[in-house]
């Protein structure tokens, strides 16, 4: 995660052309301690220069490596209501190697349509297109009752991983590993921001 | 954000009838060290019983109260296209207290639109809603050119915080709270997982 949240730091330091930056301004921008950026960054090899900080190119393309955005990843979505369909157009994905290679509904109403170059395709093709494009991610939008049932399709499918933005908690084999999006929980975090400060807890 | 978290574990634990737990428990459930749990509870007061453990109710909804889950936030959401209107009919929210009083967007077309109960506005009535409903929780949608100008007409309007799903990172006044969700961020964690395993970085 926190791999994660440097490497748009560094992206933005990048668009601002940045070219040196310190561990402490990294830990600055992205909210954990300069140590914790150190030890972080020295998991992986040998980075920086001391005294000097940074490349921030060279580092960007380091973690970028890490967190595999070199590669291209292939990834159905499941649901093709409202919040489907704003992720199957959702520019962030692709441009950092995310291709939504099928959408899938149970609604026959909705199979046949098309987002973007997708068309929305019925759960009976699900399996065949995780196999034949050797999909590892599955996005679920489905309603937090449908949720359980998509989770165990994609993984006896072969998806690996699984990005959940239902609001039921997943129950799934422990080699899948899953991501649950909760808006209501980044709410809550404001809700408590507005009730005691910027405290980090 | 553990607070959440350990909210939305507790409140897991209370629809499987659970009545009692450890902070070691919480902190598997939550993904962090049982020192952390301790040492964040702590911080609120006094919780738990020494060799016994938590009350599940008793503890969850003081964790509650803490976020401020027990009152309403009149919420506006500027921007309806496809995620601010997945957004907007979003069960999670208004059974935490979070209500949506406003939707705005600038296209004229959108105006006029419903989402479950509520009108879509133009632009022009944002801040006249804003100070008649006391909001203090905006919510932005709109795409990522466009995010600076909302987030500043929504400080200079009066709400205090502010929920980011565009892709731009926003510039605001220091005491406006900004939380930026980041769909591709989640997806990096992902791909991350797949490629290094489970490991937390």
């Amino acid at each position: 995660m926190r791999l994660a949240v440097y490497s748009r730091f560094l992206e933005h330091l990048q668009q601002q052309a940045v070219t040196t930056i310190s561990s402490g301004a990294i830990a600055e921008g992205a909210g954990v301690s300069s140590a914790q950026v150190r030890k972080d960054l020295a998991y992986f090899g040998e980075f920086g220069t001391r005294g000097v900080g940074y490349n921030v190119e060279e580092l960007c393309g380091h973690i970028r490596r890490i967190l595999g955005l070199n590669q291209n990843w292939p990834t159905v979505l499941v649901g093709a209501g409202k919040l489907g369909s704003a992720l199957a157009l959702y520019e962030g994905f692709h441009n950092r190697g995310f291709h939504i290679v099928g959408i899938f509904d149970v609604d026959p109403d909705a199979a046949g349509n098309r987002f973007g170059s997708i068309k929305v395709l019925p759960m009976e093709h699900l399996e065949r297109v995780i196999r034949r494009e050797n999909v590892q991610i599955g996005i679920i939008t489905v309603p937090a009752a449908a949720a359980q049932g998509v989770g165990e399709l994609l993984a006896a499918s072969g998806v690996k991983s699984i990005l959940n933005f239902s609001s039921f908690v997943l129950n799934l084999p422990a080699d899948i590993i899953v991501r649950h999006v909760d808006f209501s929980l980044n709410m809550e975090v404001l809700t408590f921001s507005l009730t005691y400060g910027k405290t980090k807890i």
